[in-house]
């Protein structure tokens, strides 16, 4: 088999047959193939697209490019919720605690954020003390008497995804639908869950700018998903702007808490609670009507938040902190960004909110960037607000005073205001199931 | 200015830029911009195509990558005809005597054979002490004085095609029309000629397969030869069988010989003629059709022989062998190819039969290999022949008879007989000017 036939057939049109998806996932996995190649066909792809067949061939070759999870040693049915990333997306804060106050079980791994995109993992290290890397047997044992356990990556899971998003980051075929897809689910099916619910974010913070094209993605990957063997729902939800108030490590963990105690932003409270719901659901404890009263009853009764508590305990957290949020670090200097304008915000450029973040310290650009866990923007007004000028629109956040002046330019230029109030847009587009 | 913009722009449908061909041509030559980029916007230009403006641009970029030549030294109009290639193609050998017969300068850098295609200098090379190697002022020198030079390229012409076409070979984009027309113009253009007839390949034994793709092909190299301020046509001559009944190094020479003295198979005598017609006619002496007659004239006045026997003598070769060919060293084995089968020969397979003869030792696999110039084929039918049962179809010729059975069965499988005979096929499809 060679490369160059597999490029000369999906150019023309093919459809490309398991062992040609399987030789060129290997090759690139063990370096056999040049990059030249893989970025021709990653080209080729580009143009052609994937069938659903071929697609799930790809994401299951690059899930068998390296490590695997076995799970077999957590009892009771194991449930993930993966978010395509956003601006303010703290929901797994939230939403794992709550299905774990159920006794389903959540054993998550996370991610560290780049670029515009916050990262559960840097959030919780925002809390004093708070371990993210575990060995497997205590991850295992914590996951097993508490119900959660959240750690960072450690391992080389799908290393021909890595090899693959490295070369299409270069070559403009990141948005390829069948790419995206096997990146994304490669990843995500080397962990060893049972159910998975899918948080595909759509809009100006996230990667898929219309609901169309979540959709598409969103569909695709219930399939690869159901293609192996998990239950899958995912949700289609707005990121047209920043989810809550708050952007940045610790603010967002507080206002998870404050999420947790039934003080949380309507916004993001229902987007928690939907897919709380979703989760419970396909972990069977039943219809998602009947798993949303559940998720609401842990807010009110504080289970959720005794079980975030708890988890941050495990894992040598302060959990005073979660109790008393009001006792976290803050952030040396502040800044009141002011209006300039009056009128409604029509919409704002949430990716640009995000790159603000990053600009205060509350992010990275490379994976080897130092973070200022007390970094970022409290929100005063959203899309749909009215203000005056003059009047705040957020307070900016960092230990670093010189940055203020251009994140804050960043953030005025991000926002649009009008005379005319928009038309509200729907927090869930929809449900691929 | 980023690669990464411009692959973005060109796998979007977008027109690019002057500046930014120059940017990727630059980068290209000076190993500034990584092979994995480069093949990606190669795909992407395999896919979106070019305007015939940015083939130009492409062309010329190429063009100027590297050294070019100054034939200013040379006195009176400069004609050159270039071939895409093909099998028994020794048109040079008797068209550029023609030319330079009436005074017309014919500065010819021809290439060497690779594959299936011969190369002029290969073949000239079987002539005893020819020198396809001369100084550059020797090189003019002779132009200025008998009309004739023909020599090999030793300069570095055009360095970024190079890199380009190795990069195409490996990722399935050579048949592109800009990557093809900028590829052979680019290199074309290195040299100094005022005019410049283009033979377009067409068939079973070249790389343009119909005769609509060489129209389109000669369309793009003519407008590319004229912005560049050429007298430029082109015809589109058929290659679905070989020229003459000759292939292979020295046996080419002696049908070349003979055909300069009127006894020239008919096919490859009409080609000749018409390419020559149109070289005079480009360098200003008369209509294609009075220089058709002034063509013929030179053949059998024999003014064409000698001046081609003029410049055997000048680059040091044995001129004895062109007015003498019997005398020609002969392959120290030969053997009769019968055919198998009655009937009409219906079509051959032209690529196949130059890689019989390529696998007889007249050809070579890759730049280094040595080549046996007595090796080839002397074709006894060609397509639209009657043959029968055991009666010879073509004679092999080699210094090691162990290769004849191979290349038998080859040039017998790529030799269809069929109950009818075929309808004719033109030799000329048309001309571009």
């Amino acid at each position: 088999m060679r490369l160059y036939d597999i490029i000369k057939k999906k150019q023309g049109g093919g459809e490309l047959s398991t062992e040609e998806i399987n030789f060129f996932i290997r090759g690139v996995t063990d370096g056999s193939i040049p990059d030249y190649q893989i970025s021709a066909l990653l080209m080729a792809i580009w143009f052609r697209g994937m069938s659903v067949r071929e697609t799930c061939d790809l994401t299951f070759a690059v899930r068998d490019s390296g490590e695997k999870l076995d799970f077999s040693a957590i009892d009771g049915i194991r449930v993930d919720k993966h978010s395509t990333g956003g601006v303010g997306d703290k929901t797994s804060l939230v939403v794992a605690p709550i299905v774990a106050s159920f006794g389903v079980k959540v054993a998550k791994m996370s991610g560290r954020g780049l670029g515009h995109t916050g990262g559960t993992v840097d959030k919780l290290e925002s809390i004093d003390g708070f371990r993210t890397t575990l060995s497997e047997e205590e991850f295992i044992e914590q996951v097993n008497k508490i119900g959660l356990a959240i750690v960072g990556q450690s391992r080389q899971f799908a290393p021909a995804d890595k090899k693959l998003y490295a070369l299409r980051d270069v070559t403009a075929t990141v948005d390829s639908m069948p790419l995206i897809a096997a990146s994304i689910m490669g990843k995500k099916l080397a962990a060893d869950d049972d159910c998975i619910v899918l948080d595909v974010k759509t809009g100006s913070g996230s990667f898929m700018k219309t609901a169309e094209a979540s959709k598409e993605l969103a569909r695709l990957m219930v399939d690869i998903g159901k293609n192996a063997g998990k239950k899958m729902v995912a949700l289609i939800t707005n990121m047209d702007r920043p989810l809550g108030y708050a952007i940045g490590n610790s603010l967002e963990v507080i206002e998870a808490v404050e999420t947790l105690k039934g003080r949380g932003p309507a916004d993001f409270t229902e987007v928690c609670l939907i897919l709380a719901s979703y989760m419970l659901s396909l972990a069977g404890k039943g219809t998602p009507e009947e798993c949303r009263k559940l998720a609401e009853g842990a807010i009110a009764d504080g289970s959720a938040l005794k079980k975030l508590a708890e988890t941050v305990r495990a894992q040598g957290g302060n959990a005073e902190l979660i109790e008393h949020p009001e006792t976290f670090a803050r952030a040396k200097y502040s800044h009141a960004v002011l209006s300039r304008e009056e009128g409604y915000i029509a919409s704002v450029d949430t990716e640009a909110y995000g790159l603000s973040s990053l600009a205060l310290g509350a992010g990275r650009n490379t994976a080897e960037d130092p973070i200022d866990h007390t970094a970022g923007i409290l929100l005063k007004k959203k899309t749909g607000d009215f203000v005056r000028k003059g009047e705040e629109i957020a307070t900016l956040f960092s230990c670093n005073a010189a940055c203020f002046s251009a994140a804050e330019e960043q953030l005025l230029a991000a926002t649009h205001i009008s005379k005319e109030k928009a038309p509200e847009e729907p927090l869930v587009y929809g449900v691929v199931e």
